[in-house]
């Protein structure tokens, strides 16, 4: 497929979360546009199996391929971690880019005294030990310290991040990571963006740098796209956004992930 | 179809929430054979559109009927509320109940002084206003007071049942209900069974009656099998369970909702 400048980016995700991803982008590149692909209709991945998880992400790649995007970024953790390889070989010349390389490289590169991360995310992602293998191929000197928050992504759609069940959530499950000497934390899941403030207050310590793995990938395309002469240098890029399914409170919880409101979406049948 | 007492009592689930109907109904009639299906792969319905959850339905009807079950129960909020007709449609002789019918029986069948009956469930049940229409329909003169309890479901899977973090939620959910005279609360959703403690020290209320619709539905198909001389008088039944996908925890999970653990297994590819 031949790849042009004012080509779109392709974004998906399992669900909405993915939209913190598309909130980056647009920031780190508000010139490009942007095809969000939400698989609602079958959300969540995360306790699905793998053979599932990678039948469902080829059929949204052969879409994303089909809008001629110019590059694929993959928002779902259990994504990246269960079949990147198979949406590669699927793109072709597309490049293909995932929150897992992305956020593994950036907490990588900052590692200093300590050498130690430590990673939260779902059951699925930390359970599949992604992160870890991304960051030990990167450098295997660095270790990784991880758990899974299950309950992190229901408090971000209820919309309770910073209330006291919010906080005490946290407290519960990170009191072991601040008893650590973190270099750095990644938030290993497309939800917890919404959770930096108040993760950022419990643990209160400067010398650990928080990193958004959402913000990560931005970067990281930015940096792709200016090295193949991709980038889009219109002034605001356009944003088309389908899911499989329109679900309940879709809105409120678009805007919450997207940080402003969607005006047009459409429902793609999958099945 | 021929319906026999030695047949088997089908139940099913949009997932594993509706083992706390296999348990009420193991304990109410435990001579029963019990089939059982969560459809573990496409869980949750909550957030889907009517349709999908229809189709769904329909294709697990189908299942139960092929394995000759006397009966099927509903266990799922969202379907009873979605397309229990088209299921009683599809099942011909084959009778079929639902929790959101026998909530509201019993709820309904105790209401006194106040005439006030609360009902919590997921965004999706609220919202259908099933359990308030069913009521309705038995009794017009019952005011119903309901809300969304959204936290509830990941709380049940993470076993967060009775920590600081479920009572807090709890509180914050069901503060404005404590203002109001109810007779009954209704725990409108296959998880809620667990906080069933939690709920009834917070309210600290015996003139109000707690409404379990898994136990409800195990009463009523009690007297139904009875009433049609269908009642299986063997000493131990049979629990066969089937799920369309594995997912992760999913015996840790099982136990937690069945209050015993699950030998056998079988995966049902459902698409």
């Amino acid at each position: 497929m031949k790849l042009t400048a004012s080509s779109p980016i392709g974004i998906f995700d399992s669900g909405i979360g993915g939209l913190t991803v598309v909130k980056s982008v647009m920031k780190s590149l508000p010139g490009e546009d942007i095809i969000y692909f939400g698989d609602t209709a079958r959300v969540p991945y995360g306790i699905k199996s793998s053979e599932t998880v990678k039948e469902y992400s080829l059929q949204i790649t052969d879409f994303l391929l089909k809008k001629k995007v110019k590059a694929i970024l993959i928002a779902c953790n259990t994504v990246a971690a269960s079949c990147k390889n198979e949406i590669v070989a699927k793109a072709g010349n597309v490049p293909v880019l995932d929150v897992v390389t992305a956020g593994s490289k950036a907490a990588a590169a900052i590692v200093k005294k300590e050498n130690l991360i430590g990673v939260i995310g779902t059951l699925a992602t930390v359970g599949s030990a992604a992160y870890e293998n991304a960051i030990k191929k990167i450098d295997p000197s660095v270790s990784v310290y991880s758990k899974a928050c299950p309950m992190l992504v229901p408090l971000a759609e209820e919309g309770w991040i910073d209330n006291e069940i919010a906080v005490k959530t946290i407290e519960l499950y990170l009191n072991d990571f601040r008893q650590k000497p973190l270099d750095a934390l990644i938030l290993g899941c497309t939800h917890y963006p919404l959770f930096k403030d108040s993760i950022s207050s419990f643990f209160n310590n400067p010398d650990m740098k928080i990193i958004d793995s959402a913000d990560s990938i931005a970067e990281m395309t930015k940096e792709l796209l200016s090295s193949k002469n991709l980038l889009n240098k219109s002034e605001k890029g356009l944003f088309n956004c389908y899911v499989s399914d329109k679900p309940q409170r879709f809105q409120a919880l678009a805007e919450r992930f997207l940080g402003q409101s969607i005006n047009r979406v459409e429902v793609v049948n999958m099945r």
